[in-house]
């Protein structure tokens, strides 16, 4: 039984993140012309491409390692690493994503890091950087006291789960940007609630059940590795909420 | 120590829900004609104001009541009361909030929910209801076994932090979608950062610090009714998350 809910669990996290990556894919392919890394609107495409898989989907799968069943017995250093890479793979992703933005803006003339959807995306991913390079310095590097990082697995794990949900309020209020940039001066309005506004639409609310997944699976699930000298599986993260 | 953090987070979160509210009247105020319940611009302009006010500060006030140490003793019902009735207060502004936008939609035939930022919102709407209900059934009606309120306490939990993040990320698109409409047509652009611009995203941001204080003290914090049987302050939520 428990089994069988982590198999549905992690199935349905593949298949909603898989999914999220393709209909973002498909919604810049099939309503604003495909993809070239040329400084013209076509860059500006990869943004939201990049950001989903960085931002979201890479930097969940990276957050999750500690949660697959083969992770919990045996050495936890390879497990640290795939961990530490994961997330920097995702953070190459996200700053490129940042790149082609900035690139296309600078091309079209188009003022930089104005919108409320910037000012969160840019300190979401200001954070992301710190958490990185804070996480590699105390958890991988092999000269912190155990003292320390008890201290801080908790704040990191904390921050962890904080900057995906800033991630997901960043990509909700982008898409929604894009949609009243795109279905402004055509003859389709966003509220008309055209083809592209209720696709896009739909993206953005299955990016949410993604998160919502994620932080079920992160917050509630007991699927982590025992702690030193407790031999039985780890109590939920949050038994006693109220 | 432990005393003195805890007071400065209550009167820091104090400061920054009272700020959030404050502003957001003066940001309708300043910029945008003040308010009156006659179904145009004006009625709108409660929409925010009431959101914050019920969706974010007050539920947010309501969740944490279990948090403060006068209600780790004696008899735990005041105290369930307090916190259903004041999560009942916020919903009931909430849709207050619901109705300003609704009715100027109405009176000004603009067609409803068709953006990203009303879906979400009106999930996120949809969900604080059925929590609230399930809440009361269960947990302040008296015919729920204690073996149905263990199984569903942690959901209950759940489900309140990730009504308070979907708000947020509404609140969030709100705000950008507001300075897109308003910022568009004027000879202040918002991609040209006026004044409106700059006191609106920092008012974003203001609730998304709002937030992050919240999440700390749900999550992470220490500060809880102790289970029975256990004497001893509960421990922290996510002790061992990485």
């Amino acid at each position: 039984m428990a089994m069988g809910w982590f198999y549905l669990s992690f199935y349905s996290l593949w298949f909603l993140g898989l999914m999220c990556i393709i209909l973002t894919i498909y919604w810049m392919h099939l309503w604003h012309g495909g993809f070239a890394w040329d400084g013209t609107i076509l860059m500006f495409n990869y943004h939201p491409v990049l950001m989903v898989v960085g931002l979201v989907v890479l930097y969940s799968a990276a957050s999750l390692v500690y949660r697959l069943p083969q992770s919990w017995v045996g050495p936890k250093l390879p497990w640290k690493i795939g961990h530490a890479a994961l997330h920097l793979l995702a953070f190459i992703l996200t700053v490129l994503g940042l790149v082609a933005v900035f690139q296309f803006h600078r091309h079209s003339k188009v003022a930089n890091l104005y919108s409320l959807h910037s000012w969160l995306g840019i300190v979401t991913v200001f954070l992301f950087a710190c958490q990185w390079f804070l996480g590699f310095a105390v958890f991988l590097l092999p000269w912190a006291s155990m003292w320390l990082r008890s201290l801080l697995k908790p704040i990191h794990f904390f921050f962890g789960v904080i900057i995906l949900s800033l991630s997901i309020a960043s990509v909700i209020s982008g898409i929604n940007e894009k949609l009243f940039f795109s279905l402004k001066n055509s003859t389709q309005l966003y509220s008309s609630l055209p083809g592209e506004a209720i696709f896009a639409n739909s993206l953005g609310m299955l990016v949410v059940l993604f998160g919502l997944l994620v932080f079920y699976i992160l917050l509630v699930s007991s699927w982590k590795r025992p702690e030193p000298g407790i031999l039985t599986e780890g109590q939920p993260l949050l038994p006693d909420g109220e």
